[in-house]
Order: structure tokens, then sequence, then C-alpha cells
């Protein structure tokens, strides 16, 4: 999985069936240093994770191991909401810092 | 999934039967700037997209999860059509905007 | 998928005997320019292309979606040979003009 | 596979339900002459290894073929701590040279 | 898949079960003039590779796709030691003269 910072929302009403009440996030990817890089992923979110909040995002076929994913034309999942990454120099991050 | 620009198409008479029917569009990757990149997709669209609009693409076995696209050989395939792409500063894109 | 130039054969003796008969070709990958790339596929060939030929190369478990790659060990297909590449500015490969 | 380091931990109690109990190590990849990347995954671990050490990453898929993997919605996974790895020029690295 | 040159072993006792007696090769990925590229996979090798040989290297799912990988949690498997590669120019590299 990759470290990702939720940074907004992607919305399309035209688009396959299956996707219907899919909620969209944009994610920029993170490096070991806490710095978001131009990557990102365009994610499903069935964990309810908020702007700001760095979450685990799993790719591929992960992505569709969840019931509500299952069948669904996914390739990237929100899996988790990050409280702690912590390095062997100490905490790279940590969710009640940040507000 | 990543989000791309249709700016083209594919048109291939000899290929594989399972894949008789299929319309392939040629996508540009977008960052979040909103610039395309060299980076594409040759995708099949089961949802109707034309030249310009912006769209979510699903890569690897993600595309094979339609119904019309179970058992062909296909790693790329058109999810929606996007309305709008918001970050934290406000709109990236709009379809409504680009017209 | 990816558009790819047919550029040479790779040939082994010693493989798994599921890919006893599989003939693999030698993919240089093109971008929209239509310039080969330094990256490059080895991708069994059920549609008969020949060198100079332009394809549409399928990657990862969409190669084992014919029934003769099914159970095979291949992450690399090609899926048809293009007659016609089309960008918003007009042709960018046509098969009949490159004889 | 890829070669990693392990360097530390993901830590997130608002997950996906399939995912409780999954221990979630920071791995840096580590290139041929045995230096650390940029490059991350964020894995399960089912082996046990601790920081410092090096092992073997199975990345897709392959990260859901363990009994206790199935069906989670993970895309890297710890197979193995590795002892040694030998090139053609003698041991890259010897985890008994290391401590 | 991939060209690459045998160049080492991983040896790791303390593995996950399905794995045990499973045999890891070092390869070296190589370009299409016959370098050899920093770019490397771990893989499996049920076709008795042996040091300095070229291989090919199928990827993600396509690697248990053998009998014996079946459900072993692989990422890469060794499916073919390379006799020839010929590209539009000639020989890229045989067997034969690498002796």
């Amino acid at each position: 999985m990759q470290i990702a910072r939720v940074c907004g929302t992607v919305v399309g009403t035209h688009k396959l069936p299956s996707l219907t009440g899919v909620k969209f996030l944009l994610l920029q990817l993170v490096d070991l240093d806490g710095r978001v890089l131009p990557e990102y992923e365009v994610a499903a979110d069935p964990v309810g994770a908020g702007i700001g909040e760095w979450v685990l995002v799993a790719r591929g076929s992960a992505a569709r191991q969840d019931d509500r994913s299952d069948r669904r034309p996914l390739d990237a999942l929100v899996v988790a909401i990050i409280d702690t990454v912590s390095g062997e120099n100490g905490r790279i991050y940590s969710k009640s810092d940040s507000y």
C-alpha cells in the first residue's frame, strides 16, 4: 500500500451503473519524508476519510476485496485512515499533531 | 483510477474475436494541475465519452469488471465521464466551464 | 493498452510446458508522437503480426483472457493489429501509409 | 519480488473490518548495490520481521495468496526474511554480518 | 514479459510455508541494446536457469499460472531460458555466442 493525503474529490454523473453511489477521493501520494508527490490516485472511499487526512491506499485487484467494491471496476481503494507513521528516527506523521 | 482527457481513437480490424465491437479511445493522462502528460492509455469505452472530455480510467483487472468487458483481453476501461475535479484551493476542472 | 511496434522475436526452447507452441514477439512501445521508446514488452501473439506493424498490447492478467492463453504464465498479449491511430490534429499512424 | 529493508510501522485504527489485526510495516526498497531507495511499500507482515531486517516483498494479487491475507484488500506482503543476497561478485547482504 | 539476466540468488529460511522449496533467482532486467539495467526482480525459477543466462520473466498474477506456483505468494517467475533475441538489424543475443 502507499501513503496518501486526501486533497479533493472527483464527481462524474455519467458512469458505469456498478459505480452508482461510490464516492471518489483525490489522493496525493506522500513520500517517506512526509512530502506530497505529483503522483495521485482517484480512489473509492469506504472508510469516510476527510480532506487533509492521511490514508492507506491499496491498488490493483486489492481494491475489489471489500464486499461493497466487489465486481466494481475499481483499481484504487482507501483501506485505512492513518493515525501514525513511525520510522527509525521517530514519528513521520501523527494525526493528533495535525490538528 | 487516473484522470485522462480523450484525445483520439485507435482502429484495428484484425484483432482477437472477443474484441469485436469494442471501441478504443486514445486517452492522455492528466496531472493534478490539469495538464496533459505524455503518458497515455488506449481504453475500451462503454460510457460514450467524446473528444476533449475528461474521464476516469481504471487499469488492470478492474477493466474487466463490466459485464460487457468480462473475459475480454482489456487492461484499461473508461468508467466515468468527469463533471468536476475539486482540490483544496477550488475547482481543477469543471465540464460545464469547458464549453 | 499500449501502442507498440513489432521489432523482433524471442526464442527459448527450454521453457514451461504450458508455453509450448507460443510465439514471442519483441515489441517497442510507441509514444503519442509515433516515436518508438526504449521501453519494450515480449508478448505472445495470437493475431499474427509482422515486423514493422503497429499493434495493441494488453498487459497483466488481460494477457490471459484469450482461450489459447488461459492458464499460461503470460503478462503481455498482442490483441490487435492497428490500422489507424487518430488524434485531434489528424492521423498519427495509418497502416496503409507505411507501405 | 523486490528486496526491502524494514524501516518503520504504520498504524490506523479506523480501517476496513477485514484488516483488523493486520500489522503494517513500512519498507524501503533496496537496489542491487544494497542501498535503500526513496521508493517504499506499506506491507502486511505475516512472518514477523523486525526493524532493520531485509525482507522479500510480493506485490499485487500475490499479497493475497496467504490464508490469512485472502480476501483482504492488500497489495503488498512480506513473504520472507532474507538471510543472504548473493551476486556474481560475492555477497551483497548477509543477515549474520549485520549484527 | 521482460528479458533479464540471472545474476545471483536470494536465500531466506524464515518465510511463508507455501514458499518451502522455492528457489529465488536475482535477475537484472536487460534493455533492447542488451545492456543490464539497475532494475531487478527476485523470481521463482521452475526451469533451472544458471548464472549469466538470459531468461524471460513474467510478472504479476502470471507468476502463479504454473501448477507448482499456484496459490504461492509469487509476483515474478522465470518462464523460459532464452536462446536468441532477434531485432530488425540482426541478433541482439544468442546463447551459443555467450560461451
